[in-house]
């Protein structure tokens, strides 16, 4: 089989590794507008050769677009109308304005729109890790528009990458989306800029930072390139998402201005709420690992 | 050197284990209101004896109280007067009432006020870990008002914890900690409560969450009978900073209202710039490792 990654990022890259590795990829080409990142990539080597994006569709079975989520809105109009059974695979992270583009195309059933769950807050070719999305969820959407050789190809490939598919449509997907994933980048992002702008006046407040801070902080890192277009396209749901947020922050902000106790303790036995569930999927990835 | 523990849960417990271990403590004697969490403090092995709050200051040389910080404010009035030498140090996350409190005492400069910069979302005895405090930073407040005695013996004890200490006065460690640790809290709760809130329509939602999301949620699975004595006893400096947070999520509202990309880039471009601060921090923490 052979692959062509269109983006030679954390994601795309990280599926090449694995990809190539695990066997499904006998051959691995690679398409980056970065010609820094196509140079890189090739000298990692999780990619065989860079190729350019007309040749793309004829060098390949399988297409992985792995772009920022506004790139490929531009790319599948022009890569659908290239293929004549080849499969073409996007990974991005919102889903409903790029399959409304795709909807357009004649060749819509030999695209798939999927979105595994998985990343790090690291950008660029140099980013790219094995197993990063081992154990996670891939998110299907509207599977029933796609051929039967386009969704068996992706479920191998998935597979290949031991992800556990959930099908979904393009809706629901973005909603979803927007409350476990979206919603934590922007709340990271908030909290960095907070300490921030505190640590103009108060030096070395970070020196007190420990392991809670880091970790709810730590996709703060995350590329603006990549999360604005995301926050963009699905900005109906980051914004609903975003006022639900918020109105539990004021919770708290009016428990402690009327040092209501036992309305703190309502609010923080509620979110504990959340561990069992965490947890049982923590365990489920435990049993899925054996 | 007789070692007091009140309070044998998350920091107690972990204290208690490598003082043990590491040689400072020859005996540790364990006091805590729960008897289940005294009786398994015992089981466990992290403690030598269990004794009773009357019979701590005269049993040990160093008496350590690790409770909730309303717990700490009601049992430093019955210890202190119970001092002659020993020594007392309080490891709670808020300082400026409790040190008020302290300094209505004669045996004021046989108290110490420490916060070690070191947790996990975990509670009571059971989550005791052996090495949690290593690496971490611990604040000691208002030291010109302990002896030089008390001074030297918190210095001594938390460098077998290997940490590193900062001195600051009890008003700035508040405003600090607000920043660095009770903010991150706030916003996982938060968090939670907002992907819990949606669940109730939306099932399965937990299915697709992956790291980012496990990551930044994870401080909502803390104690509240913790936690909401902290928020109440450091209500100002925790208001200032919600207040600041929200703002900058209102920032983010309002670029995506209009579709403001140059303004969603300056945002996180600037929330970017915690990542050499962090990674400096991680890179220190290497070298003390080494």
């Amino acid at each position: 089989m052979i692959v062509t990654i269109i983006g030679l990022g954390l994601i795309g890259g990280s599926m090449a590794l694995d990809l190539k590795k695990r066997g499904f990829a006998s051959q691995i080409l690679g398409v980056d507008s970065n010609k820094e990142h196509a140079r890189r990539a090739e000298e990692i080597g999780f990619v065989d050769a860079i190729v350019d994006l007309k040749d793309a569709a004829k060098l390949s079975n399988v297409i992985i677009l792995a772009v920022p989520v506004d790139a490929s809105i531009q790319l599948i109009n022009e890569i659908l109308p290239q293929l004549d059974s080849q499969i073409l695979i996007d990974v991005g992270s919102t889903k409903e304005p790029l399959i409304n583009v795709a909807n357009q195309h004649e060749n819509r059933n030999l695209f798939l729109a999927a979105h595994p769950m998985a990343g790090t807050e690291f950008t660029g070719p140099d980013s790219a890790i094995s197993g990063l999305f081992d154990n996670n969820a891939v998110i299907f959407c509207d599977v029933e528009n796609s051929s039967t050789k386009a969704v068996s190809m992706a479920e191998k490939l998935f597979t290949t990458l031991n992800m556990r598919r959930i099908d979904m449509d393009a809706k629901s997907h973005d909603v979803h989306a927007a409350y476990v994933s979206h919603i934590s980048h922007i709340s990271s992002f908030a909290l960095a800029l907070s300490v921030l702008h505190k640590e103009k006046n108060e030096k070395n407040i970070f020196d007190m930072a420990s392991g809670g801070f880091t970790s709810t902080v730590r996709l703060a890192k995350s590329s603006p390139a990549m999360w604005a277009p995301i926050f963009l396209q699905n900005k109906a749901n980051v914004t609903e998402v975003l006022d639900t947020y918020i109105n539990f922050l004021y919770d708290f902000k009016l428990a402690l201005f009327n040092d209501d106790e036992k309305r703190l303790y309502e609010l923080m036995n509620r979110a504990n709420s959340i561990q069992p569930i965490l947890q049982n999927k923590e365990e489920k990835l435990v049993e899925i690992t054996k």
